[in-house]
């Protein structure tokens, strides 16, 4: 029997055409889900999913219950997270995300977070909201500077190779080791953590959600840091305990940090990290559809994908 | 007659030993002078200057008046604007700067503030302050942008090699043009200033003081930019007309500006330009002694060149 694909990405007229062509003999309904910044918007049509068999696109797993023919899921989301636990999707289903789609735009974020961090711009700034002329001393230098990556993926390398590039010195840590990416230093197994972070200068993490990852970065493990050592968080706010850097950013355990992602999700506004001047936070904006070219990345995994899928070859980005 | 060398350099022990040696037969007296910021402390000694025919470091232009046996004079600044004008220095005196020393500070302090700009942190400091997790949407790539780098001197070139090693295009613009070096794409005249000012998405300025130089960027020439782009100065502020970039940061005629230098400086607390939410403003902190690194390449210079001087050899870093 023909698959019932029901595509929820956001296309271009060409784009739609290219699906449509590469599922000639197949029902291929296109609705639109995802708001231009990257979320999904409330799915009106629950009643459609009975049928599907394909779904290209972000739904809530409550929604995402009523299809219970489902063989394939292909999110726009790089994290799948809210997909893996039993029962959300059906046992056989094949779960793929857009995995490399987000790199670009998470790593030039995270990136420029940091480099402003190591040239106090963020006190700067607010020492400009005050009118003053201030000098707030000497700063560190790029070159020279250790970084240490942890979850060495799509984002961690792109992340990695640039702080190469401008001087620095890149290790990553990753859950498989095998050979050290062009982009890293060297590389590492994740059971190292402990050995590596008294090492660094600067510790991104960027890691997926899981029950390992949670709090990784606990009062323990922030206190092997160096104390002029930075914290960056650019994958899931949970990798932290927030209330443990919170408390180390107030005694000066470590230099300080900055969140892309925090715990909870948004930040409250009686939240005391806010107030940190230490802290710099922006609310989970380095991916999303921020930057121009992400729309079109996921775009072209999942069509890949779905090509793959009709001439039953292996899937590419497969989590499940 | 032998030299009478004083020096104002900030020295350790063994970098003095290195001056003594490098001048046996010379009087040479050691006089730090350098504030740990990079500025001049108060000279106390100025019945001193009468003999001095060295002077290794930066005095103020009236008390240099009193050192009319002067025959060398190295700063420990890169611009030496305030010993240009006739009369300042004896007629036949040498001057030599330290340019060189400063290029990975200032050049990492405004590609920071690029970064910086480009995924909107100062903004985003801004809603910090105010407790706001909200998104301020879309951002600029690094891949594929376009700066203009007007001054492709030291700090020039070291920056545009960063923007080059994170995938941003550079065309550099100097007085006299000779080969493209390889930190630019390219390299043309700083009289077509005019032609490449639409091109850019980002344009900094590092030039030095000169009358050629002021108000380079007058209303005029802002207006060439394009809407969506970027200033910088990391020069000298008198380099824009401070009264034509307010009023083009508020009318929107370009995007914003990130400045180490203002004209005047400090830059006073009633000005409009403290408030202006897309001027990202740091006190005159990008050079100075605020990296680790710029002291040793300032006595480096000074010293290769007192070598230079007694053995009669050509100076470097020579403007005058």
């Amino acid at each position: 029997m023909a698959d019932v694909i029901l595509n929820l990405l956001p296309l271009t007229d060409e784009e739609r055409a290219a699906f449509e062509a590469a599922a000639p003999g197949c029902a291929q309904r296109f609705l639109p889900c995802m708001d231009p910044k990257g979320g999904p918007i409330p799915f009106e049509h629950p009643a459609l999913l009975k049928d599907v068999t394909v779904l290209l696109g972000n739904l809530a797993p409550a929604v995402l219950a009523g299809a219970r023919n489902l063989k394939w899921l292909q999110t726009w989301s790089a994290g799948v997270d809210a997909f893996l636990p039993a029962g959300v999707l059906p046992e056989h289903a094949v779960l793929t995300s857009a995995v490399g789609a987000y790199g670009p735009s998470v790593a030039e974020h995270m990136f420029a977070a940091l480099l402003s961090m190591l040239k106090q711009l963020p006190l700067y700034r607010d020492g400009q909201s005050r009118r003053a002329w201030a000098d707030l001393g000497p700063v560190k230098s790029f070159r020279d500077l250790k970084v240490l990556v942890v979850g060495a993926g799509d984002i961690g390398l792109k992340f990695s190779a640039m702080c190469r590039a401008v001087g620095m010195t890149a290790v990553g840590l990753k859950r498989t080791v095998a050979a050290c990416p062009a982009e890293l230093d060297k590389v590492r197994a994740l059971c190292e953590l402990d050995v590596w972070l008294p090492w660094a200068d600067a510790v991104l993490l960027v890691l997926p959600q899981a029950p390992e990852t949670v709090h990784l970065m606990d009062a323990r493990r922030i206190a092997l840091m160096r104390p002029d050592a930075l914290l960056l968080n650019g994958g899931r706010g949970s990798a932290i305990d927030t209330e443990a850097l919170t408390a180390a950013l107030i005694s000066g355990t470590i230099r300080g940090a900055a969140l892309d992602v925090t715990e909870p999700e948004p930040l409250p506004a009686d939240h005391p990290l806010w107030s940190l001047s230490n802290c710099l936070i922006t609310p989970h904006v380095a991916g999303g559809l921020h930057l121009e070219g992400t729309r079109g990345r996921i775009v072209s995994i999942a069509l890949e994908n779905l090509k793959c899928y009709l001439a039953e070859k292996p899937l590419h980005n497969r989590m499940k």
